[in-house]
């Protein structure tokens, strides 16, 4: 800067101006199409049009004060499209499907996976058939309308959900991005372990901290770690410690081998409802992934949640919602019970936050409570059922 | 890939394991700090610890067909930490006050830039003072709170809430970050017309649209187009389009040259809060800009802002606030009255999206409605003050 001016009476900082202080080379594109060769698809331009992935690896230097922990890091997983890491499934699920000629896509989900899927399709021009349970909340199906999605509630629940939208991509032959379903969905979600590999100067952290609901985001973690080592990248894998919220924690429980009560498989009762999943699609994989890796599986409290939420935006100005938040409540936890120490090198994976949709919210006219197929099928025939 | 296998009911894909399937060299960051040498800071290492910027320039091929503008992009801001290109300032005003060891930030706001503050304070460990109006909406001041920021609500408006902030920084050495009072924030929010320029292969758009409230956005872009041909880069300028919603539009009408009723400077009677301003900070600057380089100001009806909100979900998977989505308005107005051509090179600036406070966002136990600097004085003194 070499001096200041009026402009209008607006001050204007000045600068010797030359070629030499503009940026050299092109901007860096740091996205999870980076780890390609790892990735099903083939090494020709990428179809999906939005960048996904590259997100930060914070240091949180207020965090680290606080929790006396000077190698914690954030994965800042909600600066991804619709601010949580489902859109990197939804990104490589789609982008397989532009490649073949698809032109629908659909998932079940609690929320978060839903509204990646709606803006994901219409940012690449395809239609996303979304299948939630009638108790989603009414904020997210009115980011999936606006997004243009069509909405089938479930009467059965998030289980009869996911089992209506596999049958439906059966019947139809649209791309299935039901997790567990698709292995598309934890291939995209490994670049995530690729990212933070990459982003610690080529070293695996000592323990990943990780919200658990149906389990592909900690199982893919785990793959892209172990495919680290396996290209002769890394020695050794990270302690992987899964949470659940207390009131929803059937891997939890299984990991300890006690039975769950009814107030630990309570998903309306927990407000992480992003984790808040009886019966996980992949919790078997979850259990073995983490026993093999030294981990550890651990539940936190509705309070501890909410103090997670709280002290991620006041003390490292992330915002998550609870359940983006529950790898900070797992951590306390942790240490807590001795299952990582201050010093190590620790990730926490805060997996998303909640955006709202702009303007007026109260258009649901996508919206249809379904049972069966044939329902589906008739909706889908016309083109604005009645919700 | 190169097969398959099961890992406890999970499909797990494989590939032929080498270092050579890894990405060489750093990830690529891309952030504002890349223009440093155009920016009012010296070259050594960056303090603030949150990637600012470099927001994607997106296609949007659904759009652009929709629209018949092959040409026509979306520079997505939203992408920004707190979801707004406020990130920009906020980043180099507080970069500006680690060096200096300055612990406090204070700006006023109707929104936006105090959410943005507030989290920018709290990534860097400082303390944001936050000015708003009475009628600054519930949501954006539980978000402020959630990271931690002490809110003033001042009952005379905006206007004296500036007033306030403006003190508050000049009688206890705070960081004054408000629009119009620290040229910083114009240094920081030109690095989007840097960005756009490198996207486009070192190239100017033909226009740029623009929302407009107290003005520093537009005028930010062309003093950056502006530094591009100073330094030799590029031969001319865009045109520069300002949108205003038809319900609170002051500079609209002061371009025009005709009076502005009363109700056309409502700004509780538009959905676009963030760019309702009735006496915009640096408006002179903004007609001054504007007219230099024939652009254009145009003013949106309420219908239009929520048209936009919803094609921008649904034709480019972009979710934005009615004010962020101001500019695809602003577009539609532009083709129909010959100030844009399908054909030209267009870039939307979708400024900002909405977040959610997560968790519960009813303790707002730092909002105190004060009238004067003594007030605030004694409510700084009292940790908790009552609400």
């Amino acid at each position: 800067m070499t001096g200041s001016a009026d402009l209008a009476g607006c001050e204007w900082l000045q600068y010797d101006y030359s070629p030499a202080l503009m940026s050299r080379g092109q901007p860096g594109s740091f996205t999870m199409w980076r780890y390609r060769k790892l990735l099903p698809i083939p090494d020709d331009p990428v179809r999906y049009p939005v960048p996904v992935g590259g997100t930060p690896l914070l240091p949180a230097p207020a965090l680290r004060q606080e929790l006396g922990a000077p190698q914690l890091w954030i994965k800042d997983e909600t600066r991804n499209p619709s601010a949580s890491n489902k859109d990197r499934a939804t990104a490589l699920v789609i982008e397989d499907g532009l490649r073949r000629g698809v032109d629908t896509i659909t998932t079940a989900s609690t929320g978060n996976a839903a509204v990646a899927t709606a803006y994901g399709a219409a940012a690449a021009g395809i239609r996303a058939v979304l299948f939630v349970s009638t108790d989603c909340r009414p904020d997210k199906l009115a980011l999936m309308t606006q997004a243009g999605a069509q909405v089938f509630q479930v009467r059965d629940g998030y289980a009869a959900a996911v089992e209506l939208s596999r049958a439906a991509a059966r019947t139809f032959g649209w791309l299935d991005r039901n997790t567990g379903a698709n292995p598309f969905t934890i291939e995209a979600k490994k670049t995530v372990a690729f990212e933070v590999w990459e982003q610690l100067e080529r070293r695996v952290p000592d323990v990943m901290i990780v919200p658990v609901g149906d389990g592909p985001t900690l199982v893919a973690l785990d793959k892209g770690f172990a495919e680290l080592v396996g290209c002769g990248l890394a020695t050794h894998q990270p302690r992987l410690i899964g949470v659940q919220a207390e009131r929803c924690q059937p891997l939890v429980r299984a990991w300890l081998g006690t039975p769950a009560g009814p107030a630990e498989l309570n998903p309306a009762a927990t407000i992480a409802d992003g984790i808040a999943v009886v019966r996980p699609a992949i919790g078997d994989a979850v259990l073995d992934v983490v026993s093999r890796g030294g981990g550890e599986m651990v539940a936190v409290t509705e309070d501890a949640l909410l103090n997670a939420v709280a002290t991620l935006a006041c003390r490292a100005g992330v915002g998550a919602e609870p359940a983006g938040a529950a790898a900070l409540a797992g951590l306390k936890t942790a240490f807590e019970r001795g299952l990582a120490d201050p010093l190590e090198t620790v990730v926490l994976l805060v997996t998303g936050r909640e955006v709202k949709a702009g303007g007026a919210t109260d258009r649901l006219g996508r919206v249809a409570v379904v049972e069966g197929l044939d329902e589906v099928e008739r909706a889908l025939a016309d083109p604005i059922p009645s919700s």
